[in-house]
């Protein structure tokens, strides 16, 4: 069965599924956002592409961007894992009481606490790092038509009390260098990125390509930076919930809040998939499903 | 380049391996093993076997058994996620914290905590609990020599007021059905088993091969109950270094404090891995520097 | 006005006081005591008594004899404070979290934890703990029609898990000497002690009269033990309701499940309390109440 | 004995006084006082006053603040006890964990956070809120020669991110309606106010006096409010080491990171205490023990 009647199976499939989900809404710009939107995309090794639905339409990627940043930061500096761990947290993704029991080390990059020094970590090292970041995801994705939402980040800034504590926090604990404003207002247009799901597909690809760019084999990151990526989604992509899904879909993968998920299987595809209505964890209740339907029909997941 | 020549490589590789280890000594039975033991076996789908150093001496195999006891579970029970989670647990394998904050539902089924449950569920469901599990792990492994050292089931009995402050706890949060001290006499009996990485690798080969008994192609759990099962060793299978054993070798697996670790790679092979000086997260130093190097040269790490 | 007036304005008062308070439950020895019962005796330091209602009636004091074992070990025993701190404890009174944060040592001797090392510590310095602590009281009291309620211990016994879990975990974290079965039995028949409120406020006069008893004018402790003691009940003597006691009464005092409160006013009187319903914290609803409209109405406060 | 030979004798005891207190550094406005700076003020009800050292020299009275702008929040507004506890915290004074546990409400006001939280109060109910808390505590002080220090001011800013990461959270947590810039600038200049030992003894005089002041008789707050404020200082006001003072002192106090400490024996008198050096949990050495003498001697300790 070729992966593009596997899709308008879960599409099918999907169409009556029922969930108490709901779109975000702390901030405006989420919680107007279509709770019926629904696209996938699937992204071969090959390069072919198979998708469904809204697949082409731009959501707002949220917490997707903590890899592309981590990704970034691992090509520019080395030295990373003795200020952000490498361990799922056990916690919700904004935990205060972790960070106060472990001095100031995230458990882990892809919590708002580590993806916060990763941003200053990358601050540090980037000359201008908002169009740096911008200027790396176009290229992973062969595609420039990629853009911060600037609404979406000045709300984000309004509302994100809980990051400026998070960062104002491991600022008294020693483990952040740069200004806390500066830090912050790159951390919120990060999460502002738009993309689609066809451009997060194949803007993930090189996860799953050993680290190197599908398109032009140019090599990005190590083979060994990848799979160390590629691990930390594996145990902390998604919030409080990782377990969960490992156990449901079984691939390495990053969920954000704008509904969105990827997830990847290396040397095989990377598939993205967006609908917005998240379950009380916060990742998209029909994304997660759909991925599951995926791997369960193909037998491709790596357990 | 075949896997015994690889096992070989990884054999010479770390004669000279030096590291800060230390042999359990909270019992005397594991203090007194020498620290110098190092054994590895490889198991293949196709049932060749690879092996160097003392693949076949026994030795305690205590947190490794918690893998076969959620299988018999799964086996005799379909409900089993209501009474303890499938998520990681961001703390040292033995916290009450955690079952305090979330109301004495264990985080995942391989903490001690969460092999407590799973002990209640099998005296539940068991008539002969302690015959019925060394009998299932006799079968999984077609090897009717292994066996419970009672010395250091007694050892750990008098040892263990951890354990039994977790079970009492939960006992008294309503998550403990049979009598705390039937709880405890099988669960540390099942901690004592002894077994060699040949039979340990053998043994786990169910979990590589989706279900079926790898001699007798027998189906004992269905391919979802083993995809949960993996996941879960994927995450939650070493203490609190998950992240980094995913991070580093990049398969599902679980480790104890003899020194023993197993590994799976889905439909390829299991390995176990036997050196006794555990690293401050309780994992063996040697052994997941042997697999980290194993899945390097293979490169078959799921990542 | 003199205090037997006041005595019987208050039992006036709270005739008709509404409120939500529940009979500890837990045990059935507990649950059976009718609601309705109160009592209230005051003692002063010139031994003139005053009483209203149920105030020779005997009921399980619990906690209170927290009071008397923490005063028998500092009899016997200088050194205490390394085993167990003075600080109230900002969480409930059986937390097993500040256990593991605070590696073992109980924040205060009247959180169950501590109490248990109290229990402990007397073991180790008595010959016959259970009739010396019983001997203890019954002098203080100058009464010898006090006892142990076997029945309540049983059942005490028979539900304490928490405890079982609290001493098992201090064993594992060494801050327990004796073996945890005794520690446990003594620690339950201290806890079903039964009094009446007239033979509380004689016991707890010693707390008011500087170390003497107040019958016999013989030392017992020393000054600037009973200002420890009283030190400790007025910061710890509530559970999690220290601060809104202090704040409401005024008073050091300490409080049980068995509905009653003893609280003492030094140099001046002490008063005891009962009443079984007990507010969410597990203190006396209407026996707060009755010392709070004391102090009020006496101006007496220490505030 | 006067109180002036008492004070004699304790400025003679500990002349030779060893301990390990060091002054605060954090600011270096704090850390350039000179540590060997001893003062004492004792103000009695009769409006006797006695002293010893440098009792008329400024300092930075820090915490001792947060009781005057809770003072002056009781007077303005009824309710504030659904936004702060009254409980002890059994934490460290900027505890980020306690805040998570208990969805923003504060343990007490005496900690940072409820302080906070009380600052956020009177930025709601006052029109110049830093003009009139400072005309508040001068009509205490029946002295206008008080002043916030606004190098030190400046500096708490400039250093504290572990405030700004607390009001950040609450504000998340909703428990802060202001701006939060605003209170932290609030906040800040209430910490800097600098006062000598006279001036706090004197303006403390209102909590020994049921809630007038001392020279004019006119009445600031209610009785009631002056026993819940005292409640709250025997209880909270010495960080994680309210139980040791109570214990070694006696009697409701506040104590702040410049090393004074006020104390207040209702009815009788008022001290304030004055030594830079700290001990670990933030309290001045000295100051504790002087006060500790004192009571000992006066045999006037509230127990």
């Amino acid at each position: 069965m070729d992966y593009q009647t596997l899709l308008n199976i879960i599409e099918k499939d999907l169409e009556t599924f029922e969930h108490e989900g709901k779109v975000a809404d702390y901030i405006p710009e989420l919680a107007f956002v279509p709770g019926d939107k629904f696209g996938m995309h699937l992204h071969c090794i090959n390069q072919q592409d198979y998708s469904i639905g809204d697949s082409e339409e731009k959501f707002s990627i949220q917490s997707i961007s903590k890899v592309f940043s981590l990704a970034l930061a691992k090509m520019h500096k080395t030295k990373i894992w003795h200020r952000v761990d490498v361990e799922p947290s056990g916690n919700p993704f904004n935990s205060l009481t972790q960070l106060e029991m472990e001095a100031g080390i995230p458990r882990n990059p892809f919590i708002n606490s580590g993806a916060l020094v990763i941003s200053d970590i990358l601050l540090s090292c980037l000359k201008n790092p908002k169009e740096e970041l911008l200027e790396f995801v176009r290229h992973l994705a062969q595609d420039d038509d990629i853009y911060y939402d600037e609404e979406v980040a000045i709300s984000e800034k309004k509302h994100g009390y809980r990051n400026v504590a998070l960062v104002n926090y491991m600022k008294a604990l020693g483990n952040i260098n740069n200004d806390v404003d500066d830090i912050l207002d790159f951390y919120f247009y990060q999460c502002s990125i738009a993309m689609s799901c066809s451009q997060l597909a194949k803007a993930f690809m090189m996860f799953a390509n050993s680290g190197k760019n599908i398109g032009t084999q140019e090599r990005i990151l190590k083979p060994k930076s990848i799979k160390r990526i590629n691990a930390i989604m594996q145990t902390c992509g998604f919030y409080d919930e990782a377990g969960e899904f490992s156990f449901r879909v079984g691939l390495p993968g990053k969920s954000g809040v704008g509904g969105g998920i990827v997830a990847i299987h290396p040397h095989h595809y990377t598939v993205a998939v967006w609908s917005p209505k998240l379950n009380p964890n916060g990742n998209s209740e029909k994304g997660m499903r759909a991925l599951e339907e995926l791997t369960s029909l193909t037998g491709l997941s790596i357990f």
